[in-house]
């Protein structure tokens, strides 16, 4: 079963349509025009020199690849000449100064040559894969095979590098990412020396004494043990979603059932121990995993690129498994933990996704406290990951909406959208999330598969009989329009009792949809306020956050008491409407508080 | 008005009796045992050589006089030979290797030759305060001079060093201590230039640009500004509380009502914004108080050194201002945060006493986790300033009970006890804090001022007619016995709102004591368990905690559930018994998950 490709999906209204369109009208532009500032493009030209400013940094070609990657597939929705003016001009300078062996790296070239391969901290291997998945969305949108056969070019330096002369002072990547864009090229090209390196790569990995000592340690590079060992998500996080990535798509390609395991013990893993409500994953420490269920929302750190890898290893095992759990963990990703990383105006971001903002907690002048995340997104990082991981997702959201295999169709996402393509025609008509109503026309479906999200208790299939299988509603030689009610309402949440930090708190949800309480909303000092037990709240569509609606109940406000320690019998409380927003569009007005997990009462 | 001293009144029974036996039958013994394989007591010979093992650290010094402080302190509640050889031969040390100018540094001496008073981080001027404490104590306990007459020569040095020549690096202390024990020994010897010198180091401190960055910043020393113009408490908690200890000391001896201003409102900043309900103070980073409010329980540092330093500047502002707002802290204090830096044995200790233990949270092998305290007491640390702390403010319980102002009493701490002495005699006979029943017979007491606790919302005296007057019942010329009946029952505890990590939970206490939950006793997930708002507790004692009993509760336990999230409506609670132990007791009983504040539901 495959993803219908983005290019082949028309986003016609709700979410993901407006960020869709908001990344190719704003964010790439926004990201080109700041990595222009930074000098992050100039830097391709290999003109810099000791003492001149703006040195390149080791991870800045992957900055731009990803843009590139992310430029491309925005042409292929849109064509623009500006845009295939810019890539052709890096295209340029990268084919100019690529070694003749085939290796290119800006950093080892222009700031410390003759370094290359020589510390495994430096993403040279994580730089590779991200050029090669910027060339081949580059040549799969334009035809253009230039900076393609460079890459190639590179791969096979690679190769010889690291798996025929074993010439490096390590033997896998410090950060993975080549080892899924080498099963892209093999799916592309069919090349197998692609998939041998990618191969190579996945199984040295955790077994090989020459890989020193990384980062915070082997764990955190995932390189503690052989893959097939591995049944826990462990290390920092977007490496380690990197490459489960990976060995999904080996799995698939080799039919590897052990492989398949280690990726369903892993996906299990984080769904149940360590992913936080929004789809966040991570913590300070290291970007990285932590203990089973110790998910802390003040120090959460929720990588908007951790949850960006998690949609595209899950949409990976989606495909494979073909069960609607990974595309619950899309869903929940979609309309909070990844959207959340960009401004509602499209050209700032946050790297961290927060669950909480507490700004008395931040350091004032002087004053030490512990690790917390800004509390406004910002147009550029120095470590600059996550703009441009966006600029290459949100153009091709529409690949998450359907999968199909023959002419089997399977909806995964409820995006009001279209798709005509080998026979087969869909539409789906909804105003999703603002309600659950859903219609769905198909021409020339054989066996319809709609997905029943776990969040939903009522949902109901009407004008067609269907059977239960795997989470999706199957429906036999659909005919005319079939009508998919699910029922939305807004919800108390809460996490198991081991999630200490949650412990006695709820969350609100509304269908996907995490809701927080922001200090510009309701007062400072969150805390004080408490959600009814009877919890009940008015739906309200607001202009402000496009078409997800905020929320207004009626609960409580705890007096300020004059004693830090009162008796708990003596707390006063006074009724007050509290207005939740959804959690994805915090922070778009000005510096505030902002809590997830809230009081009940 | 003065505290009765230690030695002159008995404690018979009850907790502080018991503390102060057990220092003085094991602590003190057990801190010399490992101050002497740890190389302390050894490094007094100068005999350290480069290359040997167990290197003097630069505030070793410091730790093996508060051990003779503390030493001096049990002879004079009992006579040892041992101990004062053991002092003696210290001392002899210390007269054999002072140098001729007067200076005394075993590490500048012997590790660094050389360096004295050129690193402000080092803690010299730390030294030689706690030297004169211990040469202080020594010589009002033995009535020898030698060790004393040493520190006065040191202290000459060191006013011609600061005061006149000004020639060190720096101008005040990098860590205060020197400055309260200039204020004892100018009440001891009524020697105007140990006066002038301790008013030197206060009032430079904050406004002299010597001073270097030190440590985490200036605002962590109290190096920010002047003292007259502080109205907060700031920075690393033990240098702030000696230093403000000497602030009141100044403020009382030269009657400076603007010093004794700012002694007020930095007492107000403490117990209203920066106070664990423990009478724990500071948080990790820096060992420091952090931000009003911020007082997360599992990243609390609560250092014993602290809770000592807060009873020390509490005693201090008691007998300046007669208000049992600071004796009520000090009972906080001495029976939750003080006492649970010691085990139940007597011979190991708590650096940190935090409001909470989760071992999940703790790093495992390669893990990066959140920075979290230890688990169960050691007997000794690297930095070992916790230990000998202990050793002396232990024997010296006794002093907190009375202070006498002619022949008006006052009756701070409920502990059973005797006092007799220039004409006037004393028998407080009391289970406290068993139960709240306290009987005084006196004999020539002019005004008896007795205590109400805050927390006691139920106080009676009984027998005799009584005025309130700052917090204290006062009886005019008491004849016969006074019955006073002080409500004890267990209650649930809120903080105030704005304290995030506490917000919807309860911690328990009964009378003075704070509880808490241990998982020996009631399972892991400590955070499954809730109390329920209708909250009654059944006493018990036991002997396993001395004099305090353990409360058992009915309550509830939440299932665990397989998802990580799931609806709040869903959650089911099985009814369970809960078992509390006081806090002060904690982690006596091997590894443990412990909790002070709970769910409630």
């Amino acid at each position: 079963m495959n993803s219908i490709p983005f290019e082949q999906v028309t986003l016609r209204r709700g979410l993901l349509s407006e960020k869709e369109r908001l990344s190719r009208r704003k964010t790439i532009p926004a990201v080109y025009h700041q990595f222009s500032l930074s000098g992050r493009i100039g830097a391709f030209a290999f003109q810099w020199k000791e003492g001149k400013p703006k040195q390149p940094h080791f991870f800045w070609d992957s900055d731009v690849a990803k843009w590139i990657e992310g430029a491309a597939y925005s042409m292929r929705l849109q064509p623009s000449a500006g845009l295939e003016k810019k890539i052709d001009a890096l295209v340029e300078n990268i084919e100019k100064h690529q070694r003749e062996d085939g290796y290119f790296n800006i950093y080892h070239t222009v700031c410390e040559p003759g370094t290359e391969w020589k510390n495994r901290d430096h993403h040279e291997l994580y730089c590779a894969g991200h050029l090669l998945e910027g060339a081949i969305a580059y040549f799969e949108t334009t035809g253009k095979r230039q900076f393609l056969s460079c890459m190639e070019k590179y791969m096979a330096y690679i190769r010889e590098v690291f798996m025929v002369k074993k010439s490096a002072a390590f033997s896998t990547p410090g950060h993975q990412e080549i080892e899924l864009a080498l099963m892209r090229l093999y799916r592309l090209t069919k090349d197998k020396s692609a998939l041998e390196l990618a191969r190579f790569f996945i199984e040295q990995r955790g077994s090989n004494e020459k890989d020193m000592h990384i980062g915070f340690g082997w764990l955190y590079a995932q390189d503690d043990h052989p893959i097939r060992e591995m049944r826990e998500a462990k290390g920092h996080a977007v490496r380690a979603l990197y490459y489960y990535c990976s060995v999904a798509d080996l799995a698939a390609e080799t039919k590897d059932e052990a492989l398949l395991e280690t990726c369903r013990a892993i996906f299990k893993d984080i769904v149940t121990h360590k992913m936080y409500i929004t789809g966040g994953l991570g913590f300070p420490h290291g970007e990285a995993f932590s203990q089973p269920d110790y998910l802390p929302s003040d120090t959460s750190y929720c990588e908007t690129c951790a949850s960006i890898a998690m949609v595209y290893f899950c949409a990976r095992m989606l495909n494979i498994e073909k069960q609607s759990c990974y595309a619950d963990v899309i869903e929940r990703e979609l309309y909070n933990g990844v959207i959340s990383g960009l401004s509602l105006s499209g050209d700032a971001f946050f790297y961290e996704n927060p669950l909480g903002i507490h700004k008395t907690a931040r350091a004032a002048a002087g004053q030490v406290v512990r690790y917390s995340a800004i509390t406004e997104r910002v147009e550029n990082f120095s470590c600059s990951c996550c703009p441009p991981n966006l600029c290459r997702f949100l153009p091709s959201l529409g690949s998450l909406v359907y999968s199909r295999e023959g002419n089997d169709l399977y909806v995964h996402q409820y995006a009001d959208s279209c798709y005509e393509g080998d026979g087969m025609r869909v539409s789906l008509s909804t105003a999703y999330p603002t309600n659950g109503e859903i219609t769905l026309a198909t021409e020339g479906v054989s066996r319809l598969f709609i997905r029943i999200p776990a969040w939903c208790e009522d949902a109901f299939v009407l004008d067609a009989p269907y059977t239960m299988e795997n989470g999706y509603a199957v429906i036999d030689k659909p005919t005319g329009e079939v009508h998919l009610s699910l029922q939305i309402k807004p919800v108390l949440m809460a996490a198991r009792a081991s999630v200490a930090d949650c412990a006695g708190r709820v969350a609100v949800m509304r269908g996907p949809v995490v809701y927080c309480v922001e200090e510009v909303d309701n007062g400072a000092d969150l805390d004080a306020l408490y959600l009814s037990s009877h919890f009940r709240a008015r739906v309200r569509k607001e202009n402000a956050f496009g078409s997800l609606p905020v929320l207004l109940t009626t609960g409580y406000r705890r007096r300020a008491s004059e004693a830090l320690y009162e008796r708990a019998d003596r707390a006063e409380f006074d009724e007050t409407e509290i207005r939740l927003i959804p959690y994805a569009c915090f922070a778009n007005r000005g510096p505030s508080d902002m809590l997830v997990w809230m009081n009940v009462k």
